[in-house]
């Protein structure tokens, strides 16, 4: 199986020719390197699902005349302590890029500010767009819906989106504690790889398209995905659909799936961004080192991991050494790139 | 057994005696009339764990000195979008109402805005808390820890609170749909009342002592409670223990065991209340029937609830006919009221 071929390459390569097929295939200068860049830098932390095997969805979107490569976000602030950036349909990068710089002051200044992304085809990894603003001692939090992919606690048919929900928190010298998790029991992202690779899912995933359990990809795929922790997951999801839709006016998942195309790549909706500044809470002084003393007890439980750790240790060594990625995979890209 | 025997109580007849108890055991007027409404709304809701259920806690936790009876919450605003509430070492309920009633305003100018409370001794249900924001068509979010009870995904000691989350999201006509869950797959409450009770508790709610996997509720209240839905569940609480503990100046769970005087009532911590005006993040209009369709469409599944849906229903009945308690925890509180 082609499959099972890998090559090495090195991230700056991987974002380098992600650029280029972008570019070629309608992008501008600041679209592409802003969506290149967030493809590399999934791969270097380790999250193949999130990196340059979304390209050719990337690509389809922009083909498919869905997605407009050439979008320039633009900013409206709704109330003192909320921004709007619409992204005009262009990729969620770009205004994401312009939500963070525009919620920075506004959160500095409000203590509590949100930023509502609308318009934007958002298929990259939320913790990448809360990073930045964590490493600048920021506490974040970002929501956003998909299509319909998700049954419901005791339901059989998809109806919530993925819908990934990130937290952030600023650790000392500028360090980072952010986890990210799909509100479905596995990432969408995770099960293509499976079913890419011939691999089985662990049980209670999903169902297949008639509600029946199973461990097959492909089925759940064609079937639904479960939520995460039963019903408690369930209502994460669910309010994951009324933060990222329903309250900025943008589609619910349900909604999104009617109104997208199907080229396989991200259909329209909204991002649901919201940031504090610890200084402005009560504990300006003391907030980081009492939140260090409390990552150390946890640390010291033994046992445990924190979240986020796995894909810090996968940066520094991927960034070093590069990655291994389907020998196919990488020739496509190639090929999108031009050569 | 005692505990088998149950008693008809009418909600108001648990209000008034609860009061007459905690003013017996110190509590001014109002701070007697706030917590004992709060322990009468969870049993008129269905919520057995944290209704009178808890009034031997509270009256503990007077009896102690541990908590003021006659603490009067103070307010301070730390930041346009942030208030402080300092409950002074009383029970929370009193300083919820001032903080929901100082945080109203703002988050109508805000957009969005957050409420932290500190020195408080928090024993009640967050979603009534939220609710009478929610009630006044503004979405809300609260959280708070506790003491060690539940160990981090792949540990075995206690560390994390129960640490319960709410989300409450404005419906029409003032209606609500509110999750209020712990990041414990089960509620303290819930396992202190099957260890009561003597039945076991499912799979996966706990450990005992050893760190063995156990359905004893007695062996999982001196071992360790497990989190909701694995890692993810186990992030949730972290990030709960963040928000209500470092970020806002109060002790992280694992501090407010230490400091606790372990007399069976709540420790003194930290709620962290966070809300949102829908009206201000770009659908002014549309965003109540667009999220009303969304809620039709979710319903329209079949299999499926709301959250909140059980305890409305309960509340309707319960509120007319009364509930059902144990003639034990009946007679206590009546001889505690003074007979």
């Amino acid at each position: 199986m082609t499959s099972a071929a890998n090559q090495h390459v090195a991230i700056e390569d991987i974002r380098r020719v992600a650029h280029a097929a972008l570019a070629r295939a309608g992008c501008d200068e600041e679209n592409a390197a802003a969506v290149a860049a967030v493809m590399a830098a999934s791969d270097r932390d380790g999250c193949a699902s999130h990196g340059l095997f979304r390209l050719a969805g990337y690509l389809a979107s922009l083909k498919s005349g869905k997605v407009n490569g050439r979008a320039r976000p633009t900013l409206k602030r709704l109330a003192p302590g909320v921004v709007q950036i619409d992204g005009h349909g262009g990729f969620a990068p770009l205004a994401m890029a312009k939500a963070r710089e525009a919620l920075e002051p506004v959160v500095r200044e409000q203590g509590i500010a949100a930023a509502a992304l609308v318009n934007v085809h958002h298929f990259s990894a939320l913790w990448l767009d809360v990073e930045p603003l964590v490493e600048k001692g920021l506490a974040a939090m970002c929501f956003t819906a998909y299509m319909p992919a998700v049954a419901p606690y005791g339901g059989r048919k998809p109806f919530f989106g993925t819908n990934p929900m990130a937290f952030g928190w600023p650790r000392e010298d500028g360090g980072t504690m952010i986890f990210d998790q799909a509100s479905a029991a596995m990432a969408r992202g995770e099960i293509m790889i499976a079913a890419r690779d011939g691999h089985a899912l662990p049980p209670g995933v999903g169902v297949n398209a008639d509600g029946q359990p199973t461990t097959d990809p492909a089925a759940v795929l064609k079937g639904a995905q479960l939520p995460f922790g039963g019903y408690k997951g369930s209502a994460i999801a669910l309010m994951v659909e009324l933060l990222a839709g329903g309250l900025i006016g943008q589609p619910f998942s349900v909604e999104a799936g009617t109104q997208d195309n199907k080229d396989g790549g991200p259909p329209r909706g909204g991002v649901f961004l919201l940031a504090m500044d610890p200084a402005k809470f009560g504990d300006p002084e003391g907030w980081l080192a009492h939140c260090e003393s409390f990552f150390e007890r946890y640390m010291a439980l033994g046992d445990v991991r924190l979240p986020g750790d796995r894909r810090a240790k996968n940066r520094a060594r991927i960034d070093r050494e590069g990655t291994e990625l389907p020998v196919k995979l990488w020739e496509d890209a190639l090929a999108a790139a031009g050569g």
